[in-house]
């Protein structure tokens, strides 16, 4: 097989097309070249895992070389289908497959059996404008704003301790196994939410999306110890209603947080400490509870969510749990929906099984179909294996959109300069490629969450970095989500460092109107939103890239070294960002220079 | 010395008189009686440690045995003098010294240098009388009454917790090596003092004791910041005079708690961590409070009270720093009398020099004479020795009264059956005896502080014992102090729990209002307030004893058995705690029979 070339680049539709992720029974051709006139068969795995193999057809190109070409049928297969190319010259087989890194496009040969490239075949779903189209603002309630008058604390918890001052540090009170043992709040609330719409309006935002809300015994409420009711240091039910009419009216959607992996032990349903006045799980076997949870050793030792057990993990498709959670006509995905939460996050969607995943989609269409949900993942969750099982979050019967962690370290990694621009952008072309459109506009494009440190404290609090980081952000296909406070210049480490209070009065305001700057220019330009992506790559340090829509086209640039940098591009151009806020028809259409740790967002005239 | 027998009771004034502590100058008979013919000296030690020895004059009695006195003058010696007998026969010599216990009364006979007597010579100071015939409660602000509308906590402090309730279980937030690092408030205050005056009125009390208020970052304010300011979430310099104004109307005096042997390190003085305006000690060796401090190593090392490096101790006499303290014309002695407070209760006297305390006994005496200023001093005042000092609290220019830890622990050990009436009585009488009749009858009667556990706690949650505590308390010579809660059944372990925040609205009402009927018994009779005090041995688990003044006389009997118990006492007596609270003559007057847990407050008619 000596000199053998050969390539196929799987974002490119010369050799596949069409491009990406396909709905299912669309036909999709896949084509190699090479150099040498030889036999060369297509080799797919179907997502049930039966093997095919098919031969291809070869045409002659101009350049001397040979083009084999073959079309697959998707309709028996929805999920992943994985395909790689066998190279036969007389006697010898090579194979020509994915790259080492996974990330499509351009492959390489093997002499053994290769890394597959993946197609995603899907059902074709929705995902409503004002998600896709939108920015989501995250509220850590507790931490947001406390609406009471004077800054009142409303039914603080027995035994909890509340922090003396609004900008105090987040510290947990634990004991010296680790495990907390009083639980800490600052006294936010929905009231808070509410007499901060117009706050949350000024940012540019669409959407908030709610840490969870509902009775629990922690800050975090993580540990749901109630799932009817809010929780009420945050408000009451009807409050909850009234935060989403506000909402409403501004135009603001609400999304809550779904977590139904596990409960609290300190809940209606396990109730270990009694608190409650149900018979919970933990304290008879004759409880309704009881058949929710998984016991080792009644009752003391039960499976629970990392092994915390304060969360003790139930049997999601247990009959009377799908009820209450899922399939009843008021089950709790419904109540809330009903009361006026747009959709749903669901935490730890890796634990939940498919099924149940697919039920609380179906719920929430029953009660409209105007609905988001939002898987928890923090992987490519196209071809996510959890618990040995690959899962079907974007098949379109589940999620409409995921946490996009891959976006966020990819991000930082390009910007804190520890990759180059070239495998940034195949990082997030691979995205592109692997997800379905919708979801993809639909990704809910994170740089920091209640999980992760802040992202100015990742970049070390340089500003100029964090500017490119807000830039690439809210510019780059999916939804961006800012994390409360981000946009005032919050810093902090992990948890819970990470969610320290708004600064309220103590905002950093440079942040705070870029953020403003930026997000109004995405919101303005409907190429940002749902225009097609395109990556250049000109220099190591230099990002740039090309969003279209009909006959609109931004080109966004960034320059994450401290020289400046010349990009050519056919103009005229205005720049979208220039610091007097007014449009301005750039000079000339072939050289632009981006100032080092510049950015420029320019739209074609 | 076969068959010699010797006794010398120092109780008796037939072998010592006068009783007790006496004033410089005045005359003691000691006397001692033998069985033989022998020659006696006395041997006693002069506080400035010289042995006297001097013979005995013989007399005959009628039972055959030899009595031999000698009167001693106590002009040349203030505070301490101890003695003892030297028997000698022929060229024999034995000893008669005091008890092993050290107790006085009947002692006992050595072959080698015996303990000694004490008698304790003093100058005369008179303490007000409101005082001596007070009662006391004592107020740890923090935890007793938020007297802000609605319970609003004013001005709290940086990185600090607030409990989530007013009945949350107290707690200290440390870290892995014990420090603390976070601290705690319930949010009591001046104000709530204020607000709850008719209540402590209603118990019966004339003086509140407050645990410190001045400016510092912890809860319990001994790591002082600024003696000069009221602490903020506390109140003000302006709420305190009114403190001390209201209180005056209502009868009641106000003690303050004076720390001076450390500062804290976050102070105006020291200012470790700079957030006070001032140049700090720890901030320069300019600073004007740099010779306060003791460094070892400066600035990081210095000493402080017991190691904990948040008080670094001072050096008190140290010129700048006694004129600051005590001894200028506006020093904090002195200030906050002039704003209304009647005495000073110096914390962890041990630590302060004599000079020390004499210079602020002096100082507040240049304001008012009508002061009180009592000593922190866990064991008997009158000969402790502290830093291989023999200390001069009790010696007329000192101290007026003492924290009567011993008291609490003979009762606590008498009323829990783990010693005898007849040792409890000893230790009662060794106090009696060693202290100036002043002192005494000043002495700060406790059964808890902010550094002990609950009493109701130590005694099991009894009920029937807290009652024979009460009752003891609120009779035995003395100024009874009622820690706050005590007197509504709070319970408690040790620090922290034994500072949980004042129970209001649930109080438990059978023990309040056993407390005021037994405080108001107290307050109503001069003899209990005044009373010389004689106690009866009758039967192992009951305690009688007498008080008398001028022609009144008060028998109290308590019974710590589960069986009834007959004492026999000349009456006729009304019985002070009879149900319906009305005076009523007891029937007989031989036999009162003592229930089981039983006491019986009886007054000679």
């Amino acid at each position: 097989m000596d000199g053998l070339k050969a390539i196929h680049d799987s974002q490119k539709i010369n050799y596949r097309n069409p491009f990406g992720a396909v709905e299912i029974g669309q036909k999709v051709k896949l084509s190699i070249e090479t150099n040498k006139d030889i036999t060369v068969a297509l080799e797919f795995i179907q997502c049930n895992g039966s093997l095919t193999n098919i031969g291809m057809s070869k045409e002659y190109l101009n350049n001397g070389g040979y083009k084999y070409s073959v079309e697959i049928d998707t309709s028996d297969c929805l999920g992943i289908l994985e395909y790689y190319f066998i190279l036969i010259d007389g006697y010898g087989r090579v194979y020509y497959g994915n790259n080492d890194e996974r990330l499509g496009g351009i492959g390489q040969m093997y002499n053994y059996k290769p890394i597959p490239y993946q197609i995603t075949i899907y059902e074709k779903a929705e995902v409503p404008d004002w998600y896709k189209e939108g920015v989501i603002y995250q509220i850590f309630v507790d931490r947001f704003y406390n609406g009471n008058e004077d800054g009142t604390i409303l039914s603080p918890k027995d035994n909890s301790f509340i922090y003396g001052t609004w900008y105090d540090n987040p510290m947990y009170i634990k004991d010296s196994e680790g495990s907390v043992i009083r639980w800490d709040f600052y006294g936010g609330n929905l009231k808070g939410v509410i007499k901060k719409l117009d706050y949350i309006k000024s940012l540019g935002i669409n959407i908030i999306y709610l840490n969870p809300i509902f009775k629990a015994s922690s800050c975090h409420k993580y540990d749901t110890g109630d799932y009817e009711n809010i929780d009420e240091m945050f408000g009451t039910n009807e409050e909850f209603k009234l935060l989403c009419q506000k909402a409403k009216e501004k135009g603001i959607r609400i999304i809550l947080d779904g977590v139904f992996s596990h409960t609290g032990d300190d809940s209606k349903y396990f109730n270990k400490l009694g608190k409650y006045q149900t018979v919970g799980a933990y304290q008879s076997k004759d409880s309704p509870y009881f058949k929710w949870y998984r016991f080792n050793e009644y009752p003391k030792r039960y499976e629970s969510w990392w092994g915390v057990d304060n969360q003790p993990n139930v049997e999601e498709l247990e009959p009377s749990y799908l009820d209450y959670i899922v399939k009843s006509d008021n089950s709790i995905i419904k109540k809330w929906m009903k009361l006026g939460a747009s959709g749903w996050r669901l935490d730890v969607a890796d634990e939940l099984p498919d099924e149940f995943i697919q039920e609380v989609k179906k719920a929430m269409n029953q009660v409209t179909k105007d609905n988001v949900l939002i898987g928890e993942v923090w992987e490519d969750a196209s071809n996510k294996v959890s618990y040995s099982q690959k899962r079907k979050y974007l098949y379109g019967k589940e999620l409409d959109s995921v946490t996009n962690y891959p976006l966020r370290e990819n991000l930082i990694n390009f910007i804190k300069g520890y990759i180059k621009s070239d495998k940034f952008s195949k990082r997030i072309m691979s995205v592109y490629e692997n997800y379905p459109t919708e979801n993809f506009h639909a990704n809910m494009n994170i740089i920091g969450t209640h999980d992760t440190e802040r992202i100015l404290s990742v970049l070390d609090t340089r500003i100029e970095l964090l500017r490119i980081m807000v830039v690439l952000q809210m510019t780059l296909p999916g939804v961006p989500l800012v994390y409360y406070g981000d946009e005032a210049g919050l810093e902090g480490g992990k948890d819970p460092d990470n969610r320290k209070a708004y600064p309220w009065d103590r905002e950093n305001n440079e942040i705070l109107n870029f953020y403003k700057r930026v997000v109004k220019i995405r919101n303005k330009e409907v190429s940002l939103k749902q225009g097609n992506l395109k990556i250049y790559n000109t220099d190591a340090d230099v990002c740039v890239f090309e969003r279209c829509y009909d006959n609109e086209k931004i080109i966004v640039a960034v320059n994450i070294s401290n020289e400046d940098k010349d990009i050519n591009i056919e103009g005229p151009y205005v720049d979208l960002v220039k610091k007097n806020n007014q449009y301005e028809v750039v000079e000339l259409n072939n050289i632009i220079t981006i100032q080092g740790y510049g950015y420029k967002i320019l739209k074609k005239v």
